[in-house]
């Protein structure tokens, strides 16, 4: 069932999200409020050391109040392809630079109220180097093993979405 | 490196989410501004059938500007715990009532910009009656075997982040 926007306005206009508050009409005629959060997209990448070691980052969240682990990641900047946002996170946060860089599917983080899509990629053949992260950032660089990081994410010590499904594809891929 | 809050604006309070601006001091006496979306924490559910297929909901997200494919899952009512959630949201979803009902784990849907948490369970001994959507949605659903959730997943059919999370620990579960 389509809904169709009849009214959009702008809260805000942020530096990393817009928020609009929209009215819609569904196909039966009835209205409904739709809080939206416009986000640019974002690309993720599950670094693959040659004896198949998981690369990570541990960095304090300030919307979770806490450091969490994650898969290194950011928001594509104005022009990039995501495989060029790819490269570009993996090195700026991690210091790794990819010979291989493979797409694996993309996916909306939370559909109910926003527009945020993150594309997953796969990274090989890495040469380490130093990292670049943003003058804000501060990230810790953590090497874990498949089975480890599949542990961690069953006991709940590993949070985050996109971490969690490159975990999990992870062990598909390589049916442990 | 945590960092405090020295200043918060609440930009706009909403029925399912609430935005701020917040300032913070990073550990190093830095500076920096965090646009975060406050959002209730949600339930989500894996509701297998007696032969293991799982039921699954195409609805539209007016976000995305589309119908997608998702598992079962809701915003916590007030007052309200994640089991409990979790029957509710499965039955007015679905009709389904399960007679048995397991926490997986909890995971934050994209922690760079909002603490929205879900939590998983799976849900077994299903009883089918009817649906009791709320007003304002309109949810198919449908019935689908985890082999083929797993390559409409890798296809990159199913782009929901937390339907995907379960596929793939639906798929490791059964060792697929």
């Amino acid at each position: 069932m389509k809904e169709n926007k009849c009214f959009s306005r702008l809260v805000y206009r942020g530096r990393i999200l817009d928020l609009y508050k929209d009215n819609v009409v569904l196909e039966d005629g009835r209205e409904a409020e739709r809080e939206v959060v416009r986000h640019r997209d974002a690309v993720c990448v599950l670094a693959l050391r040659d004896d198949n070691n998981i690369i990570m980052i541990r960095q304090y969240r300030y919307p979770v109040g806490k450091e969490i682990m994650e898969i290194p990641a950011g928001i594509m900047e104005e022009g990039e392809t995501p495989i060029g946002a790819a490269f570009r996170e993996l090195k700026e946060e991690t210091g790794y630079t990819a010979g291989e860089m493979e797409k694996v599917f993309s996916f909306y983080s939370s559909p109910g109220f926003t527009d945020e899509k993150l594309h997953l990629f796969v990274a090989r053949n890495l040469t380490a180097g130093s990292q670049n992260p943003d003058p804000d950032e501060q990230i810790d660089i953590v090497e874990i093993g498949g089975g480890e990081a599949y542990d961690r994410v069953i006991k709940g010590e590993i949070e985050d979405s996109k971490t969690i499904i490159a975990i999990l594809y992870y062990n598909k891929l390589f049916g442990n």
